[in-house]
């Protein structure tokens, strides 16, 4: 029976009251509008797609059904930053109609404490089975020119540096900050990337974003800098549509995390919760690790390459011991062992091996699509012996997949290239998208390339094992559903640390925009910050040493590398322990401080153990770190390992000049900690004998 | 050392003297000429292509050198139409230099007694390692207004009846010859597929087609009327790119088939010769067969149908045990038990069963991607329990992997598919791909899909199993490299003598055009020819049922199949001797009248079998085929049985009307048979004892 509730609006609040949501039909368009405390955090905004040849889900709308209930449950995740999450939220679900076409569908809404998601459903219906999108028309209203963090729109890359901004600046600095990168598609009319991540002038934060995302193209927001009006826009594939839809689907959700605490958007699960549960039956397989890798040399050494000869010109299909090898090859056997040897005797669950096989010498820039067969390594690299002496150490060796954006030739080679895994015990792989995409006129984050990620984290689950995906759409929260996809680059990370230089205040910005959706393979504990050491004067890694060992903490990841050279860590091995010690799997996270742009400082307990560790970073500007304690249990001593900034440090003078104190706290500690100019600090918190305790400052 | 040969020609003559072509370079374009007997076949016209962004390889170029040889060798074909193929040529490779790019090419000449193929050829070299083609200019500009045989320029499909006309008439007959097919994309200038058949005014035949496509975008040309000029136009892929080059790299030959009989035409292993032989280390598994399957029905009964289900919308990944049975599918055990049956009566060698797995109900006009998964039967389908039982009665069921031209699933699918194959038994598969490709935007004839159709063969040779491709990109002789690709499509079939009838003369045209390149899974012997039987009273199947025995000779295959429902056979048991007896492998091939347009009589000695074949057709006119025996051993007596269309037989009269007689025949004998109106005659002939040949007439 049909209801007509034309213009009257329904509304939920959160669970605590703070949010408020209401949703209307205005003239038969969709609206809804989200209130904090009282204020606007999104004005009226309309919702609506445009379809391709049929006419649009924008208006001719008539409310047929609306349905409301509460969940209040919690679940564990299989790794992450606390090993209990609550899902509680307030649902509204509207079921609209459009009489002229005969046609429904559904805009479900849930509003969380941390925020609200919503979603278009597409019922299964007589008059409605496939249709493609033109475009969707989700609006965004702001209630002001709020700050925003963002990068440019742009359909293949995220590596952009991040522009802080207000939102009538964008057009403005739109060209400005879409500086070069290997196979961008930069949208021409201003736009942002999501994570977007904005704060009022009153103090409010506010960030969108979307969670599985899973058949459907991503989206980007294009900035209406005039009205503050962002509005949803999808990532086309080659002929421009931007979307196959078969009705008993759904859009990903789309999710405003608002608080006015910035550490509450930190602390928010609200996309872990939206994403589905993993229907994976055995998880036991799934770990989180930290690993070495052959890796760093390539960027700034000089001295070896992924490529193992000096042709220019190779084939698959060719022998490659017919190469002519160019002495420099990094993944040569002895060379790995030395890493390998290294890792073993520092703990390291695994080592990365870049370059390993056949294809290196002209796989960039292209556009060739037989790049890399994943399975035929250089003559200088001998799989089955780098295995079994690591195995024999107890360490794995992780697989590298580049694929050079040639989805087709990996999904081609995919089940040969997992048996070759098996084969070889490996249980983990690094893949890599750099390129323009094949299917030639895809990108990155359209449709297809979405699937394609997800065929290959669930094909690798088939075959128990875990990807880092780089290059790949930025994430949703998909590591519920699809817990081996253990993490993922989709940013600038480290490496550019080595190719520009990164500014210090990046990595303050990251845990509010790109780790909203997931972890990120950062690739931190960079020791040899001064690149003139490699010849290179141009630039230097931009942090102190102390801010490094901080990211272990600061950039969440359940795959943490410990990027640099052994003969580095060689060098400070105080230091290194704080690598060696920090955990990479958790109970428990405590958001102690955090602005972004500005500083965070975060405070984990390891998972089963009585071991917490705490990281706070600056950006450009020295700041002192209030750390408070009170995350212990009460009335219980631990040893902390304070690893500081040394008083004359900075990122760009004395980098390398850092302090190791210990001392006793428990949960009345309190630490005022001075932090470089782009420094940090990172500690460690273990229990120890009252033996150990003796003479040690308690704080 | 460079040569500079600017302006001198360079000549080479045909093994027989006939034919004569000459190359040079016109103000640094390469050019050549082809004459036959003194006569100019193509006039001067231009070589060369267009490069993107880049500069072209059409002008600038220096002979930097040339070099001639004469190969003369035979091999045999795994199959076909001989058991030894001469491959005799004169060759002239010319090398150019263009001195202000540093940069070379090749182009290769092979001159047969037959015909002209030529190649470009892209050496690796400092200068030069990948490009992109954004058009071949490869001119054929012939000497005249020639009648022509055409099917429209399109990207997507070959499925077009044929236009004879002039060449200056083709503009203004390119619209009405563009009719509406599936998942078309005609090309919007003037311009035809090849391979193209022609023939001048004082009775020159010319073919123009191509040899060996790999790894490079089918040929089209361009039709300029005026000028009785064809250029070469390739298929773009989805950005408009016409092939990705990495040097080492050449195109496909270019093949101009010449004589002024006819017969040479159809008797020209040409395009065979060009292909590489097959690298298959064993290739005893591969073998011609004959077939029956469940598939016509589908087209004319109007009671069976490949979906199972009344939904209209389902997913591969929901229990098809949910869905609601229509009662109509056609693929349930116990109906294709019924083909088994008869099929094994009769001595077939395969059921072909179509519409045997889920996906059906919604696989067309939606460009879904994920529309099959090739291993999920229907419920009503026991796949285990129909290849036990065919099995058992000596019969194969040939498997049926419809893509609906989604590609990139089937990749994604198809080493799980050939499993199952190879679980069950099965050794050969029917492939289909009807509708818009995915890859979107690419298409049926692009470069991206000529290797797709490719990769399978390959991957179904690793798992010995025969190919037959349906609505793939013509052939152009692969099946000499990939022998395990038996057949294909890739023409306007016996489908559509249920859709619309085919023209009486369509099947004197297709030996000629489309069967050039290779064999065709045309799908002969109705015997049900008036569609009226089923209600059906638009139109018939416009052949004469004697017809359709001579299409087993004339339309050579190595898959022959009997399309026809069994009820229908069984109805005339004494002409479906002949289908039961004909062979699909041959010792040698005679092509005794020929005509384009008009008619086609072969004659075809089986594989090490003293049988004679003999297949005689004509297009809407009554005619009289002479039959010259003597390609019968000298001195040997045989007895023929002459299937010969009924006295008041016609296309659209009394089409089941034919007469069989036995007749004594050898080396000496000739027949002048009558052939209705759109009719045919076939022959089998076979030793017979004196006691068999004892009262039957001599001839």
């Amino acid at each position: 029976m049909l209801i007509p509730l034309l213009g009257i609006a329904q509304e939920i609040n959160s669970p605590d009251g703070d949010l408020h949501l209401k949703f209307k039909l205005v003239n038969g368009k969709p609206q809804y509008q989200l209130n904090f405390k009282g204020n606007p955090v999104i004005k009226p905004s309309f919702l609506g797609l445009e379809l391709k040849n049929i006419p649009s889900m924008v208006e001719g709308f008539e409310v047929e059904k609306t349905e409301k209930q509460t969940v209040d449950t919690s679940w564990n995740p299989v790794w992450g930053e606390e090993k209990v999450i609550r899902n509680h939220y307030n649902e509204l679900l509207v079921t609209l109609y459009q009489p002229e076409y005969y046609r429904n569908i559904r805009i479900r809404f849930r509003l969380f404490n941390d925020g609200l998601g919503f979603r278009y459903e597409f019922p299964r219906q007589e008059n409605l089975s496939y249709f493609v999108i033109e475009e969707e028309k989700t609006q965004f209203r702001l209630s002001g020119n709020h700050k925003i963090f963002w990068i440019p729109g742009d359909y293949d890359t995220n590596e952009y540096p991040y522009t802080t901004s207000k939102i009538s600046e964008i057009p403005g600095l739109q060209e400005e900050a879409t500086i070069e990168i290997t196979a961008q598609s930069p949208i021409e009319n201003p736009s942002v990337q999501t994570p977007s991540m904005m704060k009022s002038d009153d103090g409010l934060y506010i960030n969108i974003h979307e969670a599985a995302l899973q058949n459907y193209p991503a989206m980007q927001l294009d900035v209406n800098a005039k009205d503050f009006l962002l509005t949803s826009h999808l990532v086309p594939d080659a002929v421009g549509n931007k979307g196959y839809i078969q009705t008993g689907a759904h859009s990903p959700w789309r999710t405003i995390v608002v608080s006015d605490d910035a550490r509450d958007i930190l602390s928010s699960r609200l996309i872990l919760n939206l994403n589905d549960p993993t229907n994976y039956e055995d998880v036991s397989w799934i770990h989180p690790m930290k690993y070495m890798g052959v890796w760093w040399e390539y960027f700034v050494t000089g001295k070896s390459t992924w490529a193992y000869a000096k042709e220019t010109n190779t084939k698959l299909e060719e022998d490659p011991t017919n190469l002519t090898p160019s002495g420099r090859h990094g993944a040569n056997t002895e060379h790995v062992k030395e890493y390998i040897d290294f890792a073993a005797e520092n703990g390291f669950d695994a080592v990365l091996v870049e370059g390993w096989n056949i294809g290196w010498e002209d796989w960039i820039g292209n556009w060739k699509e037989e790049v890399f067969d994943f399975v035929t390594p250089y003559p200088d690299y001998d799989v089955e012996e780098v295995n079994k002496y690591a195995h024999s150490k107890g360490v794995e060796i992780i697989m590298h997949h580049e694929t050079g954006a040639s989805a087709t030739n990996y999904e081609r080679r995919l089940d040969t290239a997992f048996r070759f895994m098996d084969k070889y015990g490996y249980d983990a792989v690094k893949t890599g998208y750099v390129g323009q995409i094949v299917p030639r006129g895809e990108h990155h984050d359209g449709q297809w390339m979405v699937n394609h990620y997800i065929h290959v984290a669930r094909e690798a689950a088939d075959h128990e094992i875990m990807v880092n995906s780089h290059e790949a759409v930025r994430p949703t929260g998909l590591h519920r559903t699809y817990p081996n996809w253990i993490a993922q680059e989709s940013a600038r990370g480290t490496e550019f640390e080595a190719m520009a230089g990164l500014a210090p205040e990046h990595a303050t910005i990251l845990p509010f925009t790109r780790l909203m959706g997931g972890p990120m393979d950062y690739t931190p504990g960079i020791f040899q910050l001064d690149l003139s050491a490699y010849g290179n004067d141009d630039h230097n890694v931009n942090t102190t040493l102390a801010k490094q060992l901080a990211y272990y903490v600061t950039m969440y990841s359940p795959l943490q590398m410990a990027a640099d050279l052994p003969e580095n860590y060689k060098k400070y091995p105080d230091a290194f322990q704080f690598i060696k010690d920090v955990a990479v799997d958790w109970d428990q996270s405590f958001i102690l401080e955090a602005e972004p742009g500005d500083y965070v400082t975060i405070a984990r307990k390891a998972k089963n153990k009585k071991e917490w560790y705490v990281g706070g970073i600056t950006d450009e500007n020295a700041r002192t770190a209030e750390i408070s304690f009170d995350f212990l249990p009460k009335g219980e001593k631990y040893i902390a390992t304070i690893y500081a900034d040394g008083k004359d440090a900075g990122w760009n003078t004395n980098q390398h000049s850092y302090s190791i104190k210990k001392v006793v706290v428990d949960s009345k500690s309190r630490l005022k900690q001075k932090l470089a100019p782009g420094g940090g600090v990172a500690i460690s918190v273990k229990e120890g004998s009252k033996e150990e305790q003796k003479g040690l400052k308690r704080i």
